[in-house]
């Protein structure tokens, strides 16, 4: 099998990888016979959603080294741009990314693990992505997506071997004011998000 | 116990079934005494949620005898239209829906597994929802509501046994084209989202 | 270490809370070495979520006794009008904001539990909130927003002992009807969610 096509194996189609997901007779939790084995699958989807919550609390801090600590040194992602290959290729595409935002704000949700095949190091990690995306200049937007995830589990830590990023669309937001009434409730203390955030990512 | 008494009993009032589930002696995780007991409960909580995915996976794919199989045979599922009963009246109405979608992405959030009783074939799925729609004709659209699912565990399958849909609020949206900066950086092969995905999911 | 010292320990700066946590070397499932241990790691983790989910299962049905259950009794909440500490100033906090709301609607994403110590009752959770907002009087917003949770085991119970609320951002949205088409699928049974639902909390 060619390069590309290894690549469109599992990444074509939209909604192909997470249809086909759901389909298979593979359950979700793909329990074992002994009481550990499944334990070790409970561990192991716990913890492949959690890279997934790595990601996106290193990316959006623009920690671009955390972020990239989630994939494997050789890591392929297919995005909006193309396809880029292994920890440098990633480096420049997130780089260039968090240089254009001034504050992003990921929402990933309905994330569904399964695993493909007998053997316990591979999983497939689908879900869909909603984001609030600040521009250095311009106005704000929401943006919506899909990730496809293919999983490897590399000196017993689960990493992104595989990722598909589709970006569907984005719609522009007008901002307004956070009102806040008159009868406002007495703080027991001043401190406020105001003292403990940079302006930077407040808009209300 | 009449036929609409029963439907009411669950279904009635906006929030009453998640609050009531908030409270619920019962907790979310209703453990056994023995550790195989605890990991049944932990894996009927993962496999239920999982439900919920399969369903999103193959609605949003427009297939249809895929979302039915997330379903019981005699399943109930009471939403903005009226009461629908069984396999093929949820057909027509999925039918129906799919029709009229070009494209819908579901959002699922605050997904929460209770268990009623001590019947440990029954459990009770909340979640919020939020959907983004592109009709055939017309503007795309974000859709909010809300899911009460009662589940039941049949042949050792977790199906959605009674549901409850509520379509709460609507807003155009207005697309607005993705901005890509004049230093991008090359990626090492040009396959992308473009080569892979049907225009028909692509707004941006 | 002063109180404010203490309270900006853990709560200064927009994403480090969850950027740290995501760096912790305790795992997100710091699994101990029985299998009951890691079975009771894994009862945590599912019950410190739900704990977030009976919150806003609570706060949204405006059942602010409710919601004050999921805090222990000296709680401190850092959020965008101060600091509150205990149960009477969080009444009177959540009395403030739900005083205003005529419907809420909270989804949140991204939860993420991991355990900063050896002490098997503390945890940090972090995630992301999107919120439908309808005032008494006026517009619809979506507002958007992050959780820093400092969880703590009492009486074995996990409850929010500490939490860092952020406000980021607002912006309003106009509403339009749910069209439905001409050619509806017949239910078989009248029932609708215009019969169990509260007019209140319906806007398409």
């Amino acid at each position: 099998m060619g390069f590309e096509e290894d690549l469109r194996s599992w990444s074509e189609g939209f909604w192909t990888p997470a249809n086909t997901q759901a389909h298979a007779d593979i359950k979700a939790l793909d329990v074992g016979t002994t009481l550990e084995d499944r334990v070790q699958r409970l561990e192991d989807d716990l913890e492949i959603k959690a890279v997934l919550r790595r990601y996106h609390n290193t990316y959006d801090a623009h920690d671009i080294e955390g972020a990239l600590d989630c994939f494997t040194d050789d890591a392929v992602q297919i995005n909006g741009r193309g396809t880029f290959i292994g920890r440098d290729s990633l480096r420049a595409s997130y780089e260039y990314l968090v240089g254009g935002q001034k504050m992003i704000m990921h929402y990933a949700t309905g994330l569904y693990v399964t695993y493909e095949s007998d053997d316990r190091d591979t999983a497939l990690l689908t879900c869909r992505l909603l984001a609030y995306f600040v521009p250095w200049e311009g106005e704000p937007s929401m943006h919506g997506g899909t990730y496809v995830n293919r999983m490897k589990k590399v000196d017993g830590r689960w990493l992104i071997a595989e990722q598909r990023i589709t970006f569907n669309f984005q719609f522009d937001i007008t901002l307004s004011p956070r009102e806040l009434g008159t009868d406002l409730p007495e703080p027991d203390f001043p401190l406020s998000q105001f003292d403990l955030v940079d302006p930077r990512y407040l808009y209300a």
